[in-house]
């Protein structure tokens, strides 16, 4: 049987007069997108549209809850209790859900967004209640979490399903996590060597962490960016490369039952 | 057969730090809760709170959509297109119903807020784009709409049920319009005849107009006001008079079913 | 003595993570900027930025105030009360000018934004409003009013200083008032026709309505756009060609000093 | 020379239609106030109506910037950098300034709130954000901070005025910090035992820490609030006995003054 990715991109991220992301590109590439609520990004004309455009293209539509800090992209670390996470995660969900419905689809997936992904990646109590938000919206969906992280375990103690997301151009710490923005080294600019590192993961299932050591690493999806036109191409050069490889590139759904059958 | 009418009152408009309204004392008089979605009034925790509280009390749940303007109040007109309306509504709806469905229950009735009520009760553009997103969203919803107003018109087109609200405390124009607060006698203070309109208005489908005529009106719910001591005793008041009458104070879709059979 | 005019931009209005105008190359081209204070547009950091970058150029600084009301732009109209729209000029003048002053300059000028400047144009109470939050935060700074409008009397009656702008790119009323972007011709796109009609309005003091008739207009100021390259380049166009003619491109206070010699 | 002290609230902390405190009653108690500046809390109306109430009863007005989070009341961490604090400070301090002008009066102080105020207690960089916000906006202004926190620190390195400000219901740690709402003991429920500690503090420049220990505290103002009749009856009570113990209650300036001769 063929191998299985899926390719994800944040989008919806504009907002009232202002234009951000390259959206309609990216829908001809990727196969889950990860659609802002109205918190850190996005607005209901937003998110109406940015569903349309997905659902016309069978793009599998997610949502993407962040932060309530539109000045901050949802980036800033927020001390919200786990009770504020989970009525702030479902708040969002349901919001995004009807949108999605009124195309004929349904939410397929949930991607926490920024300081919240991030900060749940390593918190487990936030984790559990993004868990529980989604089990009480949409006990379907899939949870789409950083590899190793807090969420993947969160996610199978609280009985909704998950997958596991991997960075073609981030370095990663010996431990799994990703090394910060802010250190060298963190970001691969290279498009070349980061598809190569995108075809590892998904092939041979492991990552040369920065210190040199070869990690263990689950590749359930890819996430790619279009905040400007090489990542774009970037995004194509790695799903060409995935294609040549016979990877195949399907919604999440799809490549769960393939790593559990 | 007995006479049914449905009493109702705008909750969870509190808002973080800030508490407003009485909604504890107000859901053991009312049967229909309309709670505020986060944009006019609200947040994901009231919301949350709030719900719960009326489930438990088995009050019927239902949203309370007004316009992005908390400062106001969603008391401050805004021009937006119906296309706007139509997504503002969808979001806000989409919004409560996750935290409808955690208590077990489904939202009920849609009834707008403030300005965004005022506008559409005049503007059929407007009602419609309201009456749309009920479909869209929760097309088993009942839209609570002012009685003789635009909306009631709008939901009948669209194919969404709809029920007539009256107010006790406050004048009629001639033309079954409210007389806006700001002109003299605009609201009546005195709970006794404020309490007299209602039972006239459910006995007997008439209601005195400020010019003096008697005009006709439907009084499928009376809309009653839970933000100071003496309003919350006007309400009690009037469910009290209610029930002495012999008129069964139920919930919008057994008034519907009644008035419909 | 030769001629004088100013030419004015909207700065200022990206916010957070979203960039929004071509503010750098505006900057080399007119002599007032007109800075958006964080309620329809603009942030704190970006009001920083932006008045450094002026300030660097020397180019005047003014507050350009709008509603609050970040996802509509300042655009939708709000129906504030005058009381209203007096503390909300006055909090955003307030809040830009430390900023200004950081930069050992001062605020200069106030110019509305979007919906608040285009219902002030016609109602008294508002301009008034506008004109006693300029009184009181910024007497010496210059109103920059639509020609012929109610905030040019408004401004008069106050006692403060007025100056009149013109728009190149819009037709305009019989009356004086500008033809709504609604209507068929209300936009001039031609740069030629654009460019030709600011002449005629700074050197002969007139323009033709849209219905053919030549109506006189005061033009102390051309409002100019960068929203994207082209309008940057009708900008340039227009200030080429007035400085061909000999007319001085100098900002707001020598345009006025100029006028009442 | 008798001893000096000043009296300080957080105060409009009111928002549109919800209203917070008793600043009315703590108006005839306190010598500052601290006024919200519409990020936390506050909006341009409840300002301007609150500085014209403290102007009117000659207590000293200063500004009290918070986190852009009204939803947490400014209670939640954020992850702001130095530079966007600076900038968020000198906005909120603008902002408030004209209408302290208004009224004929000028900002005598900054109190930072909540989160803000506590993340800069115990963090030097952000405390010297705030201190060089002041000095570019109010240069005469006195920064009230928590008595031997990080901000008396930035203040005094900076070059502004700053005075140590010392809570009566609140336990104190060794260090001098206070011990979180959450631990035991916190809170020092009993208005007597408070009333005692805010004298000791007044005269004998000690308190005794939550462990048993004397630990030494320079006492320029006693923080009081107002959100409740009984925390009123409080400040009521600690102003009597300060002035029975012949301490005079005057605003900031005046305690500066007093400790500096």
């Amino acid at each position: 049987m063929p191998l299985k990715v899926d390719l994800n991109a944040d989008m919806g991220e504009s907002f009232g007069a202002y234009k951000l992301g390259l959206d309609r590109e990216l829908l001809n590439l990727v196969t889950s997108a990860n659609i802002a609520c109205g918190f850190h990004a996005g607005d209901y004309m937003v998110m109406q549209k940015t569903v349309n455009m997905a659902a016309s293209k069978n793009v599998a539509v997610g949502a993407h809850p962040g932060f309530p800090d539109l000045q901050g992209f949802g980036r800033r670390n927020m001390q919200l209790s786990p009770e504020e996470v989970r009525n702030l995660v479902i708040y969002q969900i349901g919001a995004l859900q009807p949108f999605a419905r009124a195309e004929g689809t349904e939410l397929k997936h949930v991607k926490p967004h920024g300081a919240l992904y991030n900060m749940a990646a390593v918190n487990y109590e936030l984790a559990k209640a993004i868990a529980e938000a989604v089990k009480k919206t949409v006990p379907d969906a899939i949870l789409l979490a950083l590899a190793n992280s807090e969420m993947v375990k969160a996610a199978n103690d609280v009985g909704i399903r998950v997958t596991q997301e991997v960075f073609a151009d981030r370095a990663y710490n010996e431990d799994g996590t990703l090394v910060p923005r802010s250190m060298p080294g963190a970001v691969i600019d290279d498009p070349l060597q980061a598809t190569e590192r995108a075809l590892e993961m998904v092939l041979e299932g492991k990552v040369t962490a920065i210190n040199g050591k070869e990690i263990p690493i689950v590749a359930h999806s890819i996430c790619v960016h279009g905040d400007n036109p090489k990542a774009v191409e970037l995004a194509s050069s790695i799903r060409k490369q995935l294609e040549k490889a016979h990877v195949e590139v399907v919604e999440l759904t799809y490549v769960l039952k393939a790593a559990y059958s």
